[in-house]
């Protein structure tokens, strides 16, 4: 069947429009005709050459939602549940061996050795094809994990839990939140957002969210998604910041801080906001961003403080996150601030710098 | 090439010995000339009829050892070490399915709902063929992971590690042994024995092993494997043996019990053990042994203790257990007492009913 | 300062009102008007002498909440705010050692070998006296973990929160939620109710609760503190009800299955509605009750299934379900059904056994 | 009764050596006889000043070990054993309030607000008194748990294990080894070796120790300890070292790191030895450092590895490392390279600098 997807050729160009065929189906693949495509980003990364990862040229969209347009063989989701054409599923983005160390002894799939991303590792020569989903249609490799979409949200809406929302998740996972704890996000976008649901949904007490002044948008929307306290960093100095979270938290600091904001300085700023006994994760950064300093003493070890960097994600976050996701009580709807056509995809990509689109979806 | 396998055609007769052919390799399957087999407890069961999940005609053996005689394209062991003929590898006996929501989301493939044993659930029908290891091949299915077993040990002393040895790590794992505890251990048999080198390992404190006199070889054999007191039960009272255990315990009991004997009646007797916030893990009990009576308030409310099953076990606890017993740091070729040709498998199989053979292995 | 209590003199005869003296105050010591005063379970094997803690005579009332009157020394609550005459407090109804193992090595305050319990261990000769609810005033030792109890919530609906509550949060915390979990309540009383609270606090997917139609007042108002489903046990056979349990949770069984109820017929049921790789956490259980007998293959080793009972609560119990109770997200005032005077103490205490009474207090 | 203390009066001079009374007992209180006063690396600090929690003029000393000599009550240990003039003990160096938010919520009493520090927090005017262990006499409070010494061992092996030993427990717990994983441990000095006894004794796998060449007899020493391997980093390019590590962990790079040296400079070498999924658990740093570079993106999230600061430790990690320490398996006596007398603690303070000499004591 032909099909057309947006290919990045040349760094910083295009991407452009090319026609292919979707080819044969082999036992176990799926093929899915796309209904949105989420903006990550990481395509602005991946666009611009940032992202050591990428193989030109390749099709990017790595959040992907559609209909099952066909598939070899007697498949199941997640679930167990039988799919058939026609069913609206989500998918892993990552596809691992299930046989190296970190998969099954270590049993942390996001760090296995041989992890393939559909729309970031691939490129257009590699199989499954298509692999990306900048495009109408992708092939989902036999090992990809699956989750039927039953639920009344829109397509638009649930397409960034396949990597914003299965990313925050698993940063919320990790800090082991047992409840009453209060919590600290820098960074309203989609990944900061997915947390204060996630830290809402895990018993948080206080959720403050900090973020500046061009992001107000997205910082009064974050407070429909759990967040309590809006802190905007760039209205005070930073000892003031620090009294304003000791101010809520009977002059502790926060038990959890989270990273979601994707630099250096953040975590320089954030550091300083942990509580004695607390956690900082660090998921916002995806990109290398240099070193950023550290007090040993003053905020690790007389803290027994614990910093903890989260990389992507598995197929237990996403099936998690989207377990919270398709119960439907947080506006998610309101996520979505830009709808594009495939043609417009540099735009949706370029769109990840405006501080007030919170998220980018091309529909298709 | 044809070769040689014990298969039982109906419970309780034969096996018989057949000839069959290896037949073709698929891409990433591996055909193993195996060197040793090990007769598990199970087997018994399996060959009584016993065990629900058999389907006849089939070849047992679901413990195996050998060399790679012939596999199909790059493939590499879960250290990512290269497979090549002529290696001596271990493998996990369960294939998962890395789909289903035990495999992906739990992280407890020992609870796939699509898990398959070679030795156990499949009949000499079902393919991968030759699928059990009373037989002088084996041929491994792709989604197998592999270990290379780089080691001075013989494969006689290596081989109980892939179910017995596998089984006392998960249940020795799920105890949680933080270090110093009492541990008390019922039942000499391979799990009894393997388990008290994992606790040993992993710095418990006293470790005791309760047994019948029958077993008194057993027993004894025990002391080598990181067991310091001996318990035999037909020597006194239950009230008396629970005044040992609090001798040695300043009158607290054992932190964590394992009952690897298999019995209600060991059920029914170690609940009687455990010290107030201790766990009794139950990992022998292999088939259905019907209930037994637990106190409800004096052993589990009153101590706000823990009693945990434990089922089989997955790739995880073959590669650490292999880690530990590789070390050779226990006298772990004095655990076979017993060696039996393919010829003699029926022989073997009846051998896991005399008290003083530790464990019975199959040469090939 | 005169004041009255209710006094046990003889099991199940009385309780008769006396007056005593306060006496004086030694260095850390809190004196407590008390407003409020649980009827708990508990009492009632109290007052028969079914407990076998008791030593008469004695002051029941483990559930306290009141003004302090006086105190000697300055002093603060656990958040390390001052404490002062006429604030309002809560406070653990243990007292623990803070020396012998359980508290400082396992860090399990609950098994402290020395716990004290205000209401349950002393009698009128031990000091501090007065130390039992049913009373116009208790004396708190210095060791008394106390918190400010800073909430709207009227004293009623707070007293329970001492213990019922406490021990609720106890059995939720050891069940480890991550989130989404099917949970299984067998019992509408004040325990059930809390643990439903906390198990929709900590992020449980569907909360199922079962109960006799005898008490379709308790199961009715469920519905209000997060339970989502209904099973009347009398309505349905076993195996039906078996059914109705893997329906909502596409066949699996209840990912956490809570004994609330206190009997061991409980215990027989419960332990079928747990899914492979579930917890049973037996909490209601509070006196003797007999052997409950468990299938060890079919629902422990087979389901690698964890059973866990649960004794009593610490004092981070009683903080974090505080914490909980305090934003005043469920409707705790309907909690109380009835309220007493201390001269009906014995009303009060008989008050248990009526199915649809949820909950009485004594009002001072 | 009369007794000689040393003590400092003035930063970097002295200390001077003293006659005091040890005065009347209260309640709970006991006398101990010291035998030998460990001297560890922040008795330098306290010494020159750079300590900020020291108000002179104070007595020094916070490893301890001695004798009862008197008491007042019936007291026990942790153990419940009870205690009685003559016996030789060991105890918490802090005491804790046991009624804070981190002593009864979150179980963390090293984080207690209220903790007091004999040989640190304390000055001669304070009660209890004497109150330093560099004195023929300590006065332990009410509240301080003490532990029986009753092991061959001789006093100077034991001392060590009251700081240095319990603050590697509390690090080693913390890292969560569960077995066979590959540790690299940054500085021999007592810190480092008590790391690889405790590490041995959980199942690590491999043990690397770093160091340099002045400390060379310390590095022999280690493998003592429990370690396999030495890396002499004054010998080796940085990345040159990283290569040695990856040839021993099969490329991966250490499981866990332990920094026991102490220095920013420790920190910005270590963290490029953590495996993919590592932890580095920072525990030699005791005074501020300054900041240390920590490369967010390769080091933390591109490995999604963990890095916690550990401050001191509790009664549970004193006593569990006495445990270890008490079944005499490694050359604890070796420990110790220098035995000082009271007079001559300036000495003792200042061997601290000679990298050669593994840990001073005094005896008493």
């Amino acid at each position: 069947m032909k099909f057309s997807a947006a290919v990045i050729e040349k760094f910083g160009e295009g991407p452009s429009i090319r026609e292919f065929d979707t080819g044969v189906l082999l036992d176990g693949e799926i093929l899915v005709r796309l209904e949105a495509s989420g903006v990550c980003g990481s395509d602005l990364h991946i666009f611009s050459g940032a992202d050591p990862r990428i193989r030109l040229p390749m099709i990017p969209g790595h959040e992907g939602i559609g209909i099952i347009e066909d598939m070899k063989g007697a498949l199941s989701d997640i679930n167990g549940e039988a799919l058939k054409r026609g069913d609206r599923i989500l998918w892993d983005r990552g596809i691992v061996c299930g046989r190296c160390r970190y998969c099954v002894v270590e049993k942390k799939p996001f760090l296995c050795v041989n992890r393939m991303v559909y729309g970031i590792t691939f490129n257009i020569h590699d199989v499954p094809f298509p692999n990306g989903c900048y495009s109408e249609y992708v092939k989902l490799a036999a090992l990809t994990a699956t989750i039927k979409a039953d639920t009344c949200l829109s397509s638009e809406a649930l397409v960034p839990v396949g990597c914003s929302g299965a990313t925050s998740y698993h940063a919320v996972e990790e800090a082991g939140l047992q409840g009453g704890e209060t919590v600290l996000i820098q960074g309203p976008g989609p990944l900061g957002i997915f947390t204060a649901v996630f830290c809402r949904e895990r018993g948080a007490g206080e959720i403050i969210m900090t973020g500046s002044s061009k992001s107000s948008r997205r910082m009064e929307l974050a407070k429909s998604f759990g967040v309590n306290h809006l802190l905007y960093r760039d209205k005070m100095e930073g000892k003031e910041q620090e009294e304003f979270v000791r101010g809520i938290t009977g002059g502790r600091g926060a038990d959890v801080v989270f990273e979601m904001a994707g630099t250096s300085a953040a975590v320089n700023a954030g550091q300083h906001f942990v509580a004695r006994g607390g956690k900082y994760m660090i998921a916002g950064v995806a990109v290398p961003v240099g070193d950023a300093g550290i007090d040993i003493y003053g905020n690790l070890v007389r803290k027994n403080a614990t910093v903890k960097g989260i990389w992507v994600s598995d197929t237990s976050h996403l099936f998690k996150s989207f377990e919270v996701v398709r119960k439907n009580e947080y506006p998610f709807e309101k996520l979505i601030s830009r709808k594009y056509s495939l043609c417009d995809a540099r735009k949706a990509i370029e769109s990840v710098n405006e501080k007030n689109v919170l998220k980018s979806v091309i529909t298709l």
